[in-house]
C-alpha cells in the first residue's frame, strides 16, 4: 500500500456479490461510500458482506485498523456521482444496460472522475463508446471475495488516457490489492480465460462420469491449488522442469498437445439434465453447509494461507506484509517520536486478531509473550540495537522472564505496550513492559532481564558505546517514575506445612 | 494417517523428479527404499530431492518425525524389486519402455507385490494389458513436489482387483497423503485434464500478446490460486451463487460457454517460435533465481500454506494434522501411561521447525511459552481437565509465569519437557516445567500459577472432586522430589546506587 492517493469518497453503482465486496474493501480502508441498487434486497446484501468483511479483517491483522469509512444509500444515480473520486460500476453484464447507466453518471459526476467497470468479460473499448470523456474510463475487474483477493485486472480501452491507469493502480495499492494493467484488450481478460477453459473441461469430466464434483475439487484443493496460492503456471513448470530450464521443458512437454488429451474442441451441451446432474452432486457435496458458513470458512482458510505466506514475505502474503507495514507507518505517526523524555515509552499497540484466542475463549497466555517479544524488539531498536548492528555481530537474549496476568482479554480488543527501563549496567538490561486495554486497564505486565551478546562467540559482551549512551539517557528520565506494582515479584510458595 | 499397513520395503523403479519425490516421501516416513535407475545421475537427483525432503520436513511440523528408511542403490531390477512390498514405475512416459519394465519386474516379485505406474496419462488398462499377474497393477499419480503435495490419484484397469485399490488408499494414507480414486478411466485422467486445458490457454494468451507469463504467473497467485488452495471448482461456484444455489448459478452462468470466450477450439502451433517467447519470458521473470532456490522457496511456501489451512482443520491442513497426530499416537507410546509415580511426568515432546527461529539465529522466546502452554494443557488432561471438562464450563487460568532461559536452543533440535507439581490447594495449582535438549542439558524451565475457573462468571472456582483426588494422588509422589533450580525466583534487582 502506498498511500500517495487520498480517496474520501467514492460511488458504488450495483451492490451485488461484487459491488458489495469493492464496498466493504473500501470503507475498512477508511474511503465513504455513496450506494446506487434499485433491488430493493440491496441493502441487505451489502449489510451481509459488510459483516463478513468485518469479521475477516478482525482476522486479517493485528495491526489496528483505520477509522471505517461511512456507506450511504442513495436515490438516484445523481446523488450518488456527486462530488465522488471514483465510480464503480457492478450492474448485470449487458452492454445496452451499462451504456445507459453510464451516459447517466457522466451526467452528473466531474469530467474528471474516474468512472470503471467490474466486468469480467466485455472489452473497455466497446464500453466506453459512447462515452463523453472516455479517457477517464477503464475495466477494474477485481474477484470474489474483493476484500480479500488482492487481485484486480485493470484494462484500459482505445480511448483510456495512460494517467488513468496509473491513477488507477494507485488507488488499488492504496487499499491493499494487488493491480496487473492487461495492456492487450481481449474478451474476459486473462482469468477468466483460464478459469473459463478449467470449467469447460470440468463439465466434460462430470457430464463423462469420470469422477463427482467433490472428487474433482478434491483434486484441486489437495493438488495443484495449493502450488498456485504461491506460483502460477509458467513459474511451476520452470521449478518442475528442473535445471534444464525453460526451453527444455517446453521441448519436453510440447507434443503432448497434440494429445486427445482434453475434450476441449466440443462444448458441452448445457441441458437441464448437465445442470442436475452437477447441482445433485454438489448439494451432495456441500448441501450440509449454510452458503453463509461457506463464505466464513472460505475467507478464515483465504486468511490462513495469506497469513501463511506473509511469514515467507512472498506473493500475496507480501502483499499483506506490505499493507500492515502502512498502517503500522499511520500509526507511528502517533508514537512518540522522541524518546528522551520522564515518561514510559509506548512500544506497542496491537489489535488481538481471532486466531489468537484459545479453548478458554480468551488470548492464549503465549501471545502475551509474543507481544512482549515485540515490544522489546522496539526498545532494541530505540536505543540502537537494530537491524544493522544485529547484523554487525550483536544482539540483545533475553534470559528471565516474569509475566502477571491480571484480566482477560478477548478477541478484537486492541492492546498498547508502555515499556519503563528498570536498569542497564553493562551487558544487562531490565525492562518492564505494561499492557493496557482501551479502558485503560493493566492487563499483563512483562518483566525481562536481557543480555547483551555477541552473535559470534554467543556470550555476554558490552553494548556499543552509543547503545550505552542512549540507555543511560532513558535511565536518567525513567529511574524517578514511580516503580511499577509486582515489580521483581516472584511466583508465591506457600510454607511446608 | 491411518496406520494400518506397515510398510518395510519398497522398490522405486526410475528416479527422476517424480520417482526421487516419491523416494522422499516413502523414507521421510520411516520406510526403506531400494532403487534403479540406469541414468548416471540418478543418484545426484535423488540426493538432492531428499535434502529438499529433509528441510520441508525440518519445517512442516514439530512433532518429532519416525526414523528414517534407508535408501539402497540396486544394480538392476531383480535385486530392487525382490522382497518389497510395493513397486513405483517412474520411467519415461512411453508404452513400450514401460512393458518391458513391467515383465522384469513381474519375473522377480511376488506375485501378490503391488505394482504402480506414477503416469501421468496412459490409462492403466493399456498399461496391465501384457502383465501376468495384472489385479495387482493400478495407477497411482501424485504431484510435484511428492514429498509436500497430498494428492494422488488412484486409477484401476479393467483387471484391477478391488483389493489392490483398498490397499493401494491404505498405503498412502498411512505416508500422510490423500488419494482419490478415480473410478472411471480416462487419459490423463482429472488433475492433468484441467491442467492442459489452462496450459493450452496459457500459451493463446502469451503468443497473441495478452500478457507477460509474469503476469499471467501474478494473475494466478493473487487470484484464483488463493481459492483453490481451499476450495475446488464447484464449492468456490457454489459459494459465489449465493443463496440462490448452485442451479441458480449454473443457469446464469451456462449461457457465457457459447460466447467465443476461450481459443480452446484450436491449438496453438508449438513451433520453436512460441518456445521461445515463452522461455525468454519465463527467464525475464525468474532468470534471477536458481531452479534449487525456487524449490526451496515453493517447498516452504507450501508449507506455510498447509499450516495456516491446519489452524482451521481444512482440506490439506486437516491432512496434516490427522498425520501428526498419528505421529503423536506413535511417540505416545513412549510416554509414561501411569502417572502417579515419584518421578516428574513427561508431558511434551517436540522438534524446533524452521520457523521457529528470529533473527538472532535461534528458537524465539515467545516459542518457550507455547511449549511450556502445551505440556500444561497435557498435564490438565492427566489430571482430567480435558476436552469435556471445558466443555461443560471449567478451566484453568494461568495468572503468573516465571520463565528462565539456560541455554540457546537451535532449529532442529528435539526437547522435551517434564513436569512437577509444586503444590496444589484449593483453587491453585503449582506447576515447574523443566525443558531438556537431547543432550540432557535443561534449556529453560518454566513455573506457572494457575487457578481454577468457572468459565461462565469467569472468576476462581473449586476444582472437581475428581480432579481434586487426582492431584492430591500426583502431588503425594512429587512432594518428595528434589525441588527444582530456580523454583521461586524473581528477576534480580540491584540496590538503589
Amino acid at each position: 500500500m502506498t498511500s500517495k492517493v487520498q480517496l474520501a469518497y467514492i460511488a458504488c453503482i450495483g451492490s451485488g456479490v461484487i459491488g458489495s465486496g469493492w464496498i466493504a474493501r473500501f470503507i475498512e480502508n477508511g474511503v465513504n461510500v455513496n450506494i446506487y441498487d434499485p433491488d430493493p434486497k440491496a441493502k441487505l446484501s451489502v449489510e451481509r458482506t459488510l459483516e463478513n468483511a468485518h469479521i475477516a479483517y478482525d482476522n486479517l491483522t493485528s495491526i489496528p485498523r483505520l477509522k471505517k469509512g461511512q456507506i450511504y444509500f442513495k436515490k438516484s444515480i445523481n446523488e450518488t456521482v456527486t462530488d465522488v473520486d471514483l465510480v464503480i460500476e457492478s450492474v448485470p453484464e449487458r452492454l445496452d444496460i451499462k451504456q445507459k447507466v453510464y451516459k447517466e453518471i457522466e451526467e452528473y459526476c466531474d469530467e474528471s472522475t474516474l468512472i470503471t467497470s467490474s466486468t469480467s468479460g466485455i472489452i473497455p473499448s466497446k464500453l466506453q463508446k459512447k462515452f463523453k470523456y472516455p479517457d477517464r474510463f477503464y475495466v477494474g475487474h477485481p474477484f470474489n471475495p474483493v476484500y480479500l483477493l488482492p487481485l484486480v485486472e485493470i484494462v484500459g480501452g482505445s480511448k483510456t488516457s495512460k494517467d488513468t491507469i496509473m491513477k488507477a493502480k494507485q488507488i488499488y495499492k492504496s487499499i491493499g490489492m494487488h493491480p496487473v494493467h492487461i495492456k492487450k484488450e481481449i474478451e474476459a481478460f486473462v482469468a477468466d480465460r483460464l478459469l473459463e477453459a478449467m470449467w469447460r473441461e470440468s463439465l466434460w469430466l462430470i457430464k463423462d462420469g469420470i469422477c463427482t464434483t467433490n472428487e474433482l475439487d478434491d483434486i484441486v484443493r489437495f493438488g495443484f491449488g495449493l502450488r498456485y496460492a504461491q506460483m502460477g503456471v509458467f513459474d511451476t513448470y520452470r521449478v518442475a522442469g528442473g535445471d534444464a530450464g525453460m526451453r527444455h521443458f517446453m521441448e519436453q512437454f510440447g507434443p503432448c498437445l497434440k494429445w486427445q488429451w482434453t475434450k476441449l474442441m466440443d462444448v458441452p451441451e448445457f441441458d437441464s439434465e448437465l445442470i442436475e446432474l452437477i447441482s445433485s452432486q454438489s448439494d451432495k457435496q456441500s448441501g450440509h453447509l449454510e452458503i453463509r458458513e461457506m463464505e466464513r470458512l472460505r475467507d478464515s482458510n483465504l486468511i490462513a494461507i495469506l497469513k501463511g505466506l506473509k511469514i515467507n514475505n512472498w506473493g500475496a502474503g507480501k502483499n499483506l506484509k506490505d499493507y500492515e507495514d502502512s498502517l503500522k507507518m499511520i500509526h507511528k505517526k502517533n508514537f512518540l517520536t522522541h524518546h528522551y523524555k520522564p515518561e514510559l515509552i509506548k512500544t506497542l499497540e496491537i489489535r488481538v486478531p481471532a486466531d489468537w484466542a484459545d479453548y478458554n475463549g480468551h488470548m492464549n497466555e503465549a501471545r502475551y509473550l509474543d507481544c512482549f517479544c515485540e515490544a522489546t524488539d522496539e526498545f532494541m531498536k530505540i536505543i540502537g540495537c537494530d537491524e544493522t548492528y544485529v547484523k554487525n555481530g550483536s544482539s540483545y537474549f533475553t534470559v528471565e522472564t516474569h509475566i502477571r496476568h491480571l484480566t482477560e482479554t478477548n478477541i478484537g480488543e486492541t492492546l498498547s505496550i508502555e515499556t519503563k527501563l528498570i536498569y542497564s549496567v553493562g551487558k544487562k538490561m531490565h525492562l518492564f513492559h505494561i499492557m493496557k486495554n482501551k479502558k485503560n486497564i493493566i492487563t499483563a505486565t512483562g518483566e525481562h532481564m536481557l543480555i547483551h551478546v555477541s552473535l559470534k562467540t554467543r556470550s555476554a559482551s558490552e553494548p556499543s558505546p552509543d547503545i550505552q549512551k542512549r540507555l543511560n539517557l532513558i535511565f536518567s528520565k525513567h529511574v524517578n517514575l514511580p516503580s511499577p506494582k509486582g515489580l521483581g515479584n516472584a511466583i508465591n510458595i506457600p510454607n511446608p506445612s
